[in-house]
């Protein structure tokens, strides 16, 4: 009964932690179509975006997702938009940035798609086959080029030198944090419940966190994120 | 009670149609991947394919089913055999096609794949890209090549032209049945849970459907096949 009660007392505090904030969450896989069969995608399953969402709304959050094609189901008080291929999550995005506190881009989106896409079915033919590629528009660098007072979070999902990549991103996408996790680590992958991250932050700090769930680790990043949305000049609508 | 007892009559006449017939059935799509994130994929869903499964379990055949990655739970009395490429089905399928009396090839099997896999997740790079794709190796031509007693069943999806398709696949594949199905009907596409198909025939001829849900078309293919299980020189194990 105590135990409960403080349960209860913490999940109220926790309740308030993002209240009338707009957090803009991106989560899933894009596909890129050849033709109508085929299509390019990855092996993201979505689950780190939506356990994110699940956890803002329930800190209070205002909380939008942008999903791309998953089998999972939306979480409680969030408004869902899903999106099939890289440009429509960039449009989707962009449509909402501007109101938008905090952006946490934790979609797969792919970088290259078909330069054409065929309307019928393509017919193959004997031997090898070159394909062209043209580059998607790269979304989070376009958001922390047109950055004001969001905060910008990105995702790396690397199989090696991680963080290289992550500091790198970090500084050429102009975001605030980049939340890093090997892939290629027992328990880090996309398609598992659990993951091991680590947050790298504009001020050269980084927190490197054990082997969580996913769950978990939203909470965890949600923490790193409050005291930058509350910072001065950020956040208008401070409790 | 009545009609229960005709149903229950029924359903035992349908128990033995496919008593000790050996069935291989593919269903899903496959995968061809580029990198450890990212593969190049095709929109089936597997419902067909799971459906005939599940009917010719039923009417008393022994079946395999080996299947791509869908988001499908087995059928009941079903052996299920989960491959992810195409060369995965394709090895999958020939390690049971001695034995088989009836191979219904309902998979969409990518025809490319990647020419080069990478062990780490590919960097991008700035502008178009371009790569090269090799023929994965043809199951259902394979398998025509090397039939001596069994029924081989392929599907052909298309979205134009598809008699034209339908006929020269049954010629060139040397199967003595092709699904074919317009994808871009409406009702007839790979998600849904219906179908509109034609079976074409060795004999040259043919049987159109019309809007059916993809078990009763699973029912109607089953039928098209009886007679051929059956033929003379054809199902040693004939009741």
């Amino acid at each position: 009964k105590i135990v409960a009660l403080i349960h209860d007392k913490l999940s109220d505090q926790h309740m308030y932690k993002l209240k009338n904030k707009k957090i803009l969450i991106t989560a899933g896989p894009t596909r890129e179509h050849v033709d109508p069969v085929r299509f390019f995608t990855n092996h993201s399953s979505g689950k780190m975006g939506y356990a994110i969402a699940e956890k803002a709304a329930q800190w209070g959050a205002d909380v939008t997702l942008i999903s791309g094609p998953v089998s999972l189901s939306a979480p409680e008080n969030v408004e869902i938009v899903r999106v099939d291929t890289a440009e429509e999550m960039r449009i989707a995005v962009f449509e909402r940035y501007r109101e938008a506190d905090v952006v946490i881009k934790s979609a797969a989106v792919a970088d290259y798609r078909p330069s054409v896409q065929y309307d019928e079915k393509m017919k193959k033919q004997e031997g090898p086959m070159k394909m062209e590629f043209e580059r998607t528009i790269d979304i989070l660098k376009s958001l922390g080029e047109e950055k004001d007072h969001q905060v910008l979070v990105g995702f790396a999902a690397e199989t090696q030198d991680v963080e290289y990549h992550a500091i790198k991103k970090l500084q050429s996408k102009n975001a605030d944090i980049i939340v890093a996790n090997n892939i290629k680590q027992e328990g880090a992958g996309f398609s598992g419940d659990t993951n091991i991250v680590t947050f790298y932050h504009r001020d050269g700090t980084k927190k490197a966190l054990t082997l969580l769930s996913k769950e978990k680790v939203a909470e965890e990043l949600l923490e790193e994120i409050l005291p930058l949305v509350n910072r001065e000049g950020q956040g208008q609508d401070v409790l």
